[in-house]
């Protein structure tokens, strides 16, 4: 398998709302396929966080590119009698042809400001919007619920174990990917592991110590058949006898020369729990034993640990990672905000009661400041627009002044991903955009990467974009007016 | 496509914790391929919901009867240094040869009680645990969360519009299957919609209303094109004006003698703006007309809306139907319960300081007794026990008698589904599997469908079960005091 998206045996094409075809449709049949500009945008932040990692880029690609109308989806879609033959003919030759920007995967991003950004006839970028905010949204809750819990468990050991809680098959399989590049270190989820090629791990579960006739064989038995990893699930009967037990064995293997032991627990006061496990590996001359744990974990509670000194070595985290609990979904949204008349570009602006959710009009590029080699704010601009001839942004929600600074690095965060059709982005693999994110989030000054009450990251806009702005919701408040 | 497993290009085995490999390997390295039993049980209900629909029975069975581990498996494996070569050719013909018992899809199940049972050698049922539990806790879920929507919309339409905010592909593509079976008369997703073979449906983006240069102009083109389904999305500009121009396009219609019409109201106060449009389009002489609401529903929005009367024919419900919001897992387990040892059969238990998690030991049924046609009371009983013998039950929790009732109906729970590997069920469709949940639904008394506090129904063990439970605990506690 050399894609993720070969997982499956049937093109994703339909994997899309009803109403994007019947959009479609329609903007085929009135012969209006205007060239237009659509932005992903994330709301907000989930889980409180100060920062969001975008995560989803390459399977959404994929999947893009790979477009493939059957015989079989036609006949579908021709039995639904909605749908005219000539449609379902120019489907069959469905292919994107446009251009598509996007930050990288294991960038950081905030609210409000575009992350990605589709140039392509309305046909073509109206019928990517629900795979895009599918694909997108979810691998970005993931990644970003990762990148908390890694940040706060700092240096120790985050492994993956949420295949059993996760929603469903690919609730799975994309949030190990999303979480590989959030920074966890490896999965228990075999089928992940081999499609990422990302390290696969694991201990044993209560029913192996309950198949042999006592603690002490079952712990034996694993510790012959896997001398390389004998980590020892100490908890089935009881947890302070379980670590007696394993001591014994840890003995027998450092006679044999064997050093790579450690024990889990999985239920009880984990802070008690691992102190005591601690004080006894040591005293039994057992330094170097790791203590693994697990049940229900996420990042409050591994802070708390941590912060409490309780002495563990490897998390292993499940349900709350790979659901993004308490957010199981990330709001982003897929709005048009421009359109092409004769060689003209139009602005486009969605209106709303809801202030919040106002787009910015245009096609627009993000450029993040940076001082001292630390995240400073990002500026959203119109394409082409020059920063340095301004002396002010705007705050993008409030609209208050922030200062220009000067002499300071800047990084355009929308890269060129596909143009024409073509892919002209290479991807870095799995590995390497785990050390972007790890690189980006150290840039990323502390009080955005608080768990609770981050502080806010300054997004900005220019004046033009700020006045093009106002000036829509004037045009259209006189319209609601009339 | 037969069934949905055949949406992937792979055998799903690999879909397994890394650990239940290590395991399995090890009873097959040490011979102790033991017959076991594993029971999967809810621990707790989600949503404070007073009952569980279970789902996904259909596609997990098509997964396991359909194990195949190829060559690129069998390599992969290898090349991680951990297998050994006469374990990997085991795998290569690995076929699931035991039986499989469980409660049919749609049935309503309570927490603590057996709702499927796995006999089969070790190595077999170990490998199990990870599909079962991702499938089974995902799709019972949604099915359940469905549930609860469709029972306070009191006959209304519910349609299921998740797929942009689903876990990944397959949170979207099953949590569909789960909400139809919960009761959803539809879906936006058009890939699920033609596996499944069920309703998809849809109305308009705002950015088809954006894309003509009036708001009349693009209603008008789709009523044109869509006669037979012409909803109409009001509030792109402004909602008062949008359900003008809809009447606009109405009496048109009306002229031609096309009824099916309505409006699709997204954002600001549901309930203000759903009786106002019902204003305006009875005065106008629409009473045909439906009305369509979707903004962030669930269950609760959706009682409070119908209890203050808002006019609401359709409900469209993503983000938390499909993530199952606030719950976005549920807590299922699969437990060893029994082994064979020689021709007895040894019950096991799995004892833990939390006592909710020690499980029933031995193989058990579950017996649903009724009254004047309603659900009264489960009882978990051992196998072929004889229960009009008892005068009492116990309650699974507090060990409280239940009495005995005479001349009511019963039902077994459990079906034989696989027998020795061979499929001996007849999976219902799915429209049959949906009335199978509305008509289980209408027999479980209405205090246990309250959505908030509902009444606790009642599960109960018998004297035997009781007595072995507290005899396995007298002896693991002596276990614990040594």
């Amino acid at each position: 398998m050399k894609n993720y998206n070969e997982l499956y045996n049937t093109s994703l094409f339909l994997l899309t709302d009803f109403y994007e075809l019947t959009m479609i449709q329609g903007y085929f049949y009135y012969n209006v396929n205007t060239e237009v500009v659509f932005d992903l945008t994330f709301r907000k932040t989930p889980f409180g966080s100060g920062f969001i990692v975008f995560a989803g880029l390459q399977p959404l690609i994929d999947i893009i590119l790979n477009f493939k109308v059957n015989e079989e989806d036609i006949e579908y879609l021709y039995s639904l009698k909605v749908f005219k033959k000539e449609f379902l003919e120019y489907l069959r030759n469905f292919k994107f042809t446009g251009s598509i920007y996007s930050v990288e995967e294991g960038e950081i991003v905030f609210p409000k400001e575009p992350v990605l950004r589709v140039h392509a006839p309305i046909v073509q970028a109206q019928i990517l919007e629900s795979i895009i905010l599918n694909i997108i949204n979810f691998q970005s809750l993931i990644a970003t619920k990762t990148a908390r819990i890694v940040e706060c468990a700092k240096g120790r050991t985050i492994l993956e174990f949420g295949l059993r809680r996760a929603q469903g098959i690919d609730g799975a399989i994309s949030a190990t990917r999303a979480a590989f590049i959030g920074g966890a270190d490896a999965t228990s989820n075999v089928l992940s592991a081999k499609i990422f090629g990302i390290p696969a791990r694991g201990t044993m579960a209560h029913s192996w110590v309950m198949s042999f006739d006592s603690e002490y064989e079952a712990f034996e038995k694993f510790a012959k058949l896997y001398p390389e990893n004998v980590i020892l699930l100490v908890d089935t009967y009881n947890t302070k006898g379980g670590i007696k037990n394993a001591i014994k064995i840890f003995k027998e293997l450092k006679k044999k020369g064997i050093k790579n032991f450690g024990v889990r627990i999985d239920s009880g006061d984990l802070e008690t729990l691992s102190k005591y496990a601690r004080k006894e590996l040591n005293s039994a001359g057992f330094k170097e034993a790791k203590i693994v744990v697990s049940n229900e974990l996420d990042e409050n509670i591994i802070e708390q640990l941590i912060n409490r000194n309780a002495p563990i070595d490897i998390f292993g985290v499940g349900t709350k990672l790979i659901t993004g609990h308490p957010d199981a979904s990330l709001g982003g949204v897929y709005k048009i905000v421009a359109k092409k008349i004769g060689k003209r570009i139009l602005p486009l602006i969605k209106i709303s009661d809801t202030p919040q959710k106002i787009s910015l009009p245009h096609i627009k590029n993000v450029v993040r400041f940076f001082k001292e080699n630390k995240f400073l704010f990002d500026v959203v601009c119109l394409e082409n627009e020059k920063l340095n001839k301004y002396k002010f942004f705007y705050d993008i929600e409030t609209n208050f002044k922030v200062k220009f600074v000067d002499n300071d690095e800047t990084k355009q965060l929308l890269k060129p991903i596909v143009k024409n059709g073509k892919l002209v982005y290479t991807f870095p693999n799995l590995y390497q955009i785990r050390e972007k994110t790890k690189h980006n989030l150290s840039l990323l000054p502390d009080e955005y990467k608080r768990l609770i009450n981050p502080h806010l990251y300054k997004v900005c806009i220019t004046e033009r974009l700020k006045l093009m702005r106002e000036n829509f919701i004037k045009k259209c408040q006189k319209y609601l007016i009339k």
